[in-house]
């Protein structure tokens, strides 16, 4: 931590919060500029929480060093961390993940039709929301409880790995039972209850970036749950929000290089959400593997025309097939 | 709504779109224009969620003209909003609802040392965070429970009523028996599942804007409220984020402005949070009051150098006195 | 400046970069932390332009410390700076300048009846613009030095000050005849070679800024031109661009309190940009005095019905009445 | 264009609006619904600049339906426009065209190491600054004109076609004469002045995006050149300013594919000021052309450590010949 005195600071201003560092058991070190003192705060393990810093008079501002977030980061595991679905299906292995299927689950025959064709056309693991955050309360919420259900009847009938999101502590049991990896959306990436409660399920789990999460942020929500003692997070990029709204959201594909190089953490890209449109899903996929992720999520629907939620940026099946042989 | 086709739409594309409108019992009159061909699309009692269009062949784009939101436009319900906490103080009456105190209750002496002081400054609610929703987890998390339990017991003893910040459906009960009104943050404010248990309690609620929610998305997570039968809602503008970042958020006053015509709920502002460092948080207020808010919610600490959590944008009580006069 | 090596950085590498410093005849201070070693660099008059440290082997990061403007920064100059137009019109004096006007002017008469009603109503300075930077080539791109002229004429009649934007260097000579101050605009910030050569002429200016420069690019900015010798500078900000579009652009007032801090200039709001609708003009022009803003700019017109170009937020002579009062 | 009435807006309100319409020789058609009236505007051929009409009483909302440019769109031109620069170099052509070189030219022997370098490393085009738009007035702003002999005087000994950045309408006979293609930077986007007289020059353009330009302003500022009667314009992709600043600029790979759809002119994108860190450039690279971009500008430097600005992002020539054998 550098704390930056005012150029008119004085010296008793100085000293007093010199005196206030080292009670903490830091060392301070003055670094006398030209125009102005800066203090070196070192000798600390972990971030210094210390806005309070700035009602000392005559400090101008502080800048911190240490990052926040440490168990996430590659200074704490260099190596790629990989998280293991089942003995075929592993994020951060080789070969990218491919994670398909509706914006919804609508019935036992659509997912059904979904998961039977998507496992053929290549995917690796079966999506499908059976509680849907929506903006609106009048929108359509999900088939909840039976959507689970129908998950994984399919599941189980087509041999394919499932996710779900799940949007409350009340549905933890159902997720436990029902689903092999649990989804926490970007609306709830600032739910920590959310996350300590979900961690604690020994499931691995897709951790969505808030829609104005910066980087920090999002490896700190990572961090809750490794903290709970849950190593198998899965990233996943979903696009930003930012002031160019003629796509939904911006995938922010710098963010996804810098991931891998700050953290070990698998992460992927869900081109879907990033687009909301279902013509340019193919191209932000491609972009999404050629950074570096290493997965994808996109929905695929076998009649968008007529979903339930989001068939805008879904894909039919015939498009789901050319994506696949382009990748 | 409007749905644009492309300029090459051919005559069976347009009557497939206006064929699929019909079938949802809504009315679709074409408007051809010298490039291209728009739907017109009336009929309709509420906002149509049909994403699903965009998949039709020849369709370019669909705009929307109906709100999503109904309970909490002006159009529902032309004349203000009062939420009333008691007797003496109405969110939306005559005079701004001013709400102070500390970021986090640390022990029964500070939080009565503050509530004793800002109630007689001027203050006519106390603020005090119980709960504190962290972006780290290895920040002070708050004294929870324990917190609860002084304010409700420094709330008798000075007599002024109180407000914490709820972050799970967990706390539900403790928040029914300690405060007098309920603030769901910023980092909930999509959190639905907890807007719909908190809406049932039938306490008054203060809702914070999230940090990049567009006004929309703001009025329908009260929409979720009043939807749940409860209509005691007061909104809080909190700053945005954005590209600048001279000042932790930008406080939005556009957007309270807005809302003033858009909605008949009562708005506040929070200079403390938006600033992020206590000199400017004295003009915020005042902007915020002059753009036309209902009342303000401010940090006042005892000892802002040594608060636990957001002591450099903290008021001293003397700051605090003065801003009061200046108002 | 202070450099952030890696964890792993190694002695060498710290010294070869320590090195580096003291070629420049910097001094090198090394801070070893728990995790990683930093170091502190001073010795430097001014900001170090020095991106290229990055590529030393073993840097991480590197954080600035002094800040890049100086001639309009608070440090350097710790009163108020007054911009006096004439012996009754000064910003930064003790009362607002307010600025009144078309956006385009559109012809003599047009013109001459704004002046005189806006004069009457309180106005101290007229403003209209001749050329129109529009992001369309095919908007009515103002009458140009027609324009100039009859604002020149309306001037001397009415005995109004007057303010219009430049949008080339081709336009100097013309702004030096037919204007009392001269706007740089938004779109025109960055324009360094035109800040230049505008500074010359040794007239005020009045500095609008970029949609969305930071607040350090915005004192830049006005650095170029006090650089050039020129320190008649009033700063404007007139909304910036955000994930927000209920409104044009979020008036940002977190910046303007601190630019009071900052910067010894002068610094006024335009809410009519800022807004981009005329109902939210007058609460948004009383938030900007109210957050200690210097002055006001806004859009009047007499006719906005009929307005060549924005008239979507001009006011009506009787809005521009009533808010006047409200001031 | 759509016009949106209040629910309460009366006949006659409806009625003058109507009116005004078709003073304006265009159709209106009303659109009653349940809620309130819209009405539908048709007949024009172009966009229509009415933000005049919300002074209506009675008026909500306008919603545009056209969009404001034509000459760049798709719909007028279905067909990729190709660029060429010379009989073996074309954008828009099969390969992707790869631009290299430093941030600005230091001296007639840097550059001809890097021209030579670059070319044997499989570039088509050699990129340098010599007019710098820099923040401050106090960084290195370029060799300027004899940059530009120096950069001449490479390319005739080299072969290679030059690239280099304008800043100011003095700079135009320079240009012509000196260099092979002429880029536009971000900063100068919306210098609309600059902007038609260089179009005039009759020479192949690369127009940067402004940092927070939207797809549509981007879009009208190529309309701009094209409007002059020159089409050769290649549209440049360089990040864009958002909340999320651990890189510089966020690279914004939606726009990317959709104005391939939505305009027939050539685009590329510049991963070095996007990413602001060399160990990012090459990732984003790929992206870039896996979302269907139709070349590259990055920075490469002899000695990065050394470069008098933007070092820290530029390749060294090893890191550019491994990125071109990954592409």
């Amino acid at each position: 931590m550098l704390i930056v005195m005012k150029n008119k600071a004085t010296k008793t201003q100085i000293k007093s919060v010199v005196k206030a560092i080292e009670k903490l058991s830091l060392k301070a070190e003055q670094l006398p500029g030209a125009q102005r003192t800066a203090i070196g705060v070192t000798g600390n393990k972990d971030y210094i929480d210390q806005g309070r810093i700035l009602n000392f008079p005559g400090v101008k501002e502080i800048i911190h060093v240490t990052k926040k977030y440490k168990l996430v980061s590659r200074e704490f595991k260099p190596q790629n961390s990989k998280v293991r679905i089942n003995k075929d299906i592993t994020f951060g292995g080789k070969a990218p993940v491919i994670i398909a299927g509706p914006c919804s689950i609508e019935s036992y025959e659509q997912l059904l039709e979904i998961a039977r064709k998507v496992k053929a056309l290549g995917a690796d693991m079966l999506r499908g929301g059976a509680y849907k955050p929506r903006t609106s309360p009048y929108s359509f919420q999900g088939l909840e409880e039976e959507g689970l259900e129908i998950m994984s009847k399919v599941s189980k009938k087509i041999g394919i790995p499932t996710i779900s999101e799940i949007t409350s502590t009340d549905q933890l049991d159902l997720f436990k039972k029902h689903t092999d990896m649990i989804q926490i959306g970007a609306r709830n990436m600032h739910n920590f209850d959310l996350l300590k409660k979900v961690a604690k399920l020994d499931k691995p789990i897709l951790l969505k970036r808030g829609m104005s999460a910066t980087m920090e942020e999002f490896l700190l929500a990572a961090e809750y749950i490794l903290n709970e003692g849950n190593p198998n997070v899965v990233l996943c990029e979903r696009g930003i929000r930012t002031f160019e709204q003629s796509t939904r959201n911006i995938l922010d594909l710098n963010t996804v290089a810098l991931i891998k190089e700050e953290s070990h953490l698998p992460i992927i890209v869900d081109p879907s959400h990033a687009a909301g449109r279902y013509d340019l899903v193919a191209p932000l996929a491609k972009a999404g593997l050629a950074v570096g992720a290493d997965g994808l999520i996109v929905e695929v629907h076998n009649d968008p025309k007529n979903a339930l939620s989001d068939g805008g940026q879904s894909l039919t099946f015939d498009s789901f097939k050319s994506l696949i042989k382009e990748l």
